[in-house]
């Protein structure tokens, strides 16, 4: 299949405002969830917003707590198929607080600088990129 | 969480042009791939383009095979955080070959018109509708 060049699908990646996060539950069942995140220093760092009881967010952090992985998909989508592509990483994640991803994402989105998020992160660990486009460029 | 009206959300889901599509490996690991589909009577399918050694393509129809489930969300994004929105369903999937499905395809997708896919389709029951808003419209 044609991809990207590793560099490129990695710009690609790290540019995108929006990604969806794909976890396992406890019970083998797929999860799956829109976030904004931030690639930093080769970590992929997508935060939980500060609503503790906000189920879909525990969800995700039940998830990565439970099966220690994640993946996580950009895309793009236009009427015309022959320029559509995807990047996605896989790896293992955890759950942690952490100022410096926070820090990383609010560098990203000017949402987060004036509303820094108060949770949790979720630190992926890519340990595989692959990437997919429809036709050269 | 405010969520839409059951109707709103499924109109919403349904007349969406792409959707992310999640599975689980036989291995417990996560799997992501945006995907066409289309809602037919209740059941959402997917189709797979008709290369048939397209590794991505299989692996989402192995996993398919494997645990029987899948989730499929849709997502609006934009740099107002107070218009985000989603739709999720999740429920027991399988892989099949249905000329009805790639029919409801074809009626959505004008380039499924011209190029019919051959492969065979994930039809999925949703269990479970979720949606959620950012803020009340």
């Amino acid at each position: 299949m044609p991809s990207w060049p590793p560099a490129i699908a990695e710009k690609r990646f790290a540019h995108a405002r929006i990604a969806r996060l794909a976890t396992v539950t406890k019970a083998g069942r797929p999860h799956i969830v829109p976030v904004c995140f931030a690639l930093h220093d080769g970590v992929v760092y997508t935060a939980v917003d500060a609503k503790p009881k906000a189920t879909s967010a525990l969800a995700r952090l039940e998830n990565v707590r439970a099966t220690g992985r994640a993946s996580l998909i950009v895309d793009h989508y236009e009427e015309d198929w022959t320029r559509l592509w995807w990047v996605r990483v896989e790896g293992p994640a955890e759950v942690l607080e952490s100022t410096r991803a926070i820090d990383a994402l609010a560098a990203k989105y000017e949402q987060y600088r004036d509303a820094r998020p108060a949770g949790p992160v979720i630190a992926i660990a890519p340990e595989r990129w692959r990437s997919w486009i429809a036709s050269e460029p």
